[in-house]
């Protein structure tokens, strides 16, 4: 099923989010509306958006406006996030990433995602729901822990499944998990029904990087529109890589340990590919995306059934079986 | 007079506001609680948590709590912008600034920041005063509009006096303005006392920064324990430098648009200060900063007499006449 009409029952509420945050990042500054027209026109698929209003549901009409306020704030933090990761890091600029044409600088990425950050907060403060705040800037907060354990584990090749989980579900699972608490909030659900939202959101997220981390090893080019390999590159370690690493034996290990040390070279990802999925690491993944999207989907189990919980389903499925 | 003479007011506040910070800054996670240590270590004047307490004055202790908690996350978000500063763009790298034995990577940087804005909301919401976070996420952004106009206008030798109080006033006053207007937020002031605070601060911070620019023209080196000229170097045009190439006669002015034109080298800086400096860009520079301190003066004047109003009031004089 394809992402259109899985997200059918809330395709209005996107469009309102799409024009509210084309009119929160209309700027009279010329170069904060050139970068905001850029990010508005390369835009993703506005998942988290999604999830707020799936979550929010078909009720609760009279905070709608915080709900959608709540999709934007975290959209925006979402692409603050994206903006920040694009900085170039002194040791990828020795790497040989320099030449790499950007349209704008370091400096513009970095001070331009201060910008929505800071512009989330304004809007989320709007909302005058403290439960809203509270967790949202929770989430920001787990959001930078999970990157900075990232750094901090990048070109450790003995990192755990364990240490690696915990790494994606602050910075990607978090964001995803307050989207769909979000959207319960704003409806004033009761808190343990917040809970199932949340949950729900932390395992999909944690589901949806897996995937991710698989594409960017066995992925199509011309699908995701990225180059592969460039975790690998940045040196950090995901699932597949870890199980191989696991299981392989130890001369087969040693081998390709050496190789991950000389560095990055294009010869080296199609080994260390042909390695991962020798050795099952591409299975396991698939596996263990899987057992969390199943986990996600036990967890709403016992919600009414609505055309918003059908498609917080078939997102599930979506998320496990997308190609880009 | 000294600064801890002029904090004594507040200086038992400003050592629970250390303390604090040191509390928030714990982290079980290596890399964040060394980075924060670093920052702990090298803190610097502290002036923006010492405006949101001497705003704050001596009344309203039941609300001290938030005082002290608005102080902590105002220098948070200041701290989370030096960080961001310090970001090595990729034009700068060009002109020779990666040489420079940078402590940790630009990542490492853009995320510690990230963190430290995040926290810094977290720590707001727990206030629960939705007029303490309304302006101080509003200042946040102005930070960031003012940065980005900062790089908009890089190298625009035609810079008015206008526009550079406009960058300043939305890069640096605004987190003094609203240090000022937080304090008396949480005190429980009405409106128009609010106003008194805001507008104070917003002078003091202009008047701060144009100090702040002219010191790295004329600073002494090892008082400000900073390389003079990093504002030519980073192409930022600031006052001293505008009013003498509009007060300068056209051929002078040419001679000196060449210079900058082709870039940042040591004997261009002592050529540029020396022009500056004759053509009384420099006298200038501290009158206008005299005038705003004048003007936060008189902001303030018609406040009933207190040692809190007091500190106030030398600060502006401190702050004109430092060093560094």
């Amino acid at each position: 099923m394809d992402l259109d009409s899985i997200l059918l029952p809330v395709k209005s509420d996107l469009d309102m989010v799409e024009k509210r945050l084309e009119e929160y990042l209309y700027s009279d500054s010329p170069l904060i509306f050139q970068v905001a027209q850029y990010l508005l026109e390369r835009k993703g698929k506005r998942l988290r958006p999604a999830l707020v209003l799936l979550s929010f549901g078909e009720n609760g009409d009279s905070r709608k406006h915080q709900a959608l306020d709540a999709a934007i704030a975290i959209e925006l933090i979402h692409t603050a996030t994206l903006l920040h990761d694009d900085v170039i890091d002194q040791s990828a600029t020795r790497r040989g990433k320099e030449s790499i044409n950007y349209r704008w600088s370091n400096l513009v990425s970095v001070l331009m995602g201060d910008y929505l950050l800071a512009k989330a907060f304004k809007i989320l403060v709007q909302t005058k729901i403290p439960s809203l705040l509270n967790a949202i800037s929770r989430a920001t907060e787990r959001v930078s822990i999970g990157e900075l354990l990232q750094i901090q584990e990048r070109g450790n090749h003995d990192l755990t499944e364990d240490v690696y989980l915990r790494i994606i579900s602050d910075k990607t699972a978090s964001l995803f998990s307050v989207a769909c608490q979000s959207g319960a909030i704003a409806r004033g659900g009761e808190e343990n029904v917040q809970k199932v939202y949340q949950r729900y959101g932390e395992d999909f997220g944690i589901s949806f990087q897996i995937i991710d981390d698989l594409l960017d090893l066995i992925g199509d080019k011309e699908k995701t529109g990225k180059e592969l390999g460039n975790d690998l590159q940045e040196g950090k370690i995901t699932l597949p890589l870890i199980y191989a690493l696991a299981s392989s034996e130890d001369g087969t290990r040693d081998k390709i340990l050496k190789l991950l040390e000389e560095g990055f070279k294009p010869g080296h990802f199609i080994e260390v590919r042909a390695f991962v999925e020798k050795e099952g690491g591409v299975d396991y993944s698939r596996r263990r995306a899987s057992d969390f999207g199943k986990s996600a989907l036990e967890v709403i189990s016992g919600l009414k059934a609505s055309e918003h919980k059908n498609s917080l389903t078939q997102l599930v499925d979506f998320i496990l079986t997308r190609e880009k």
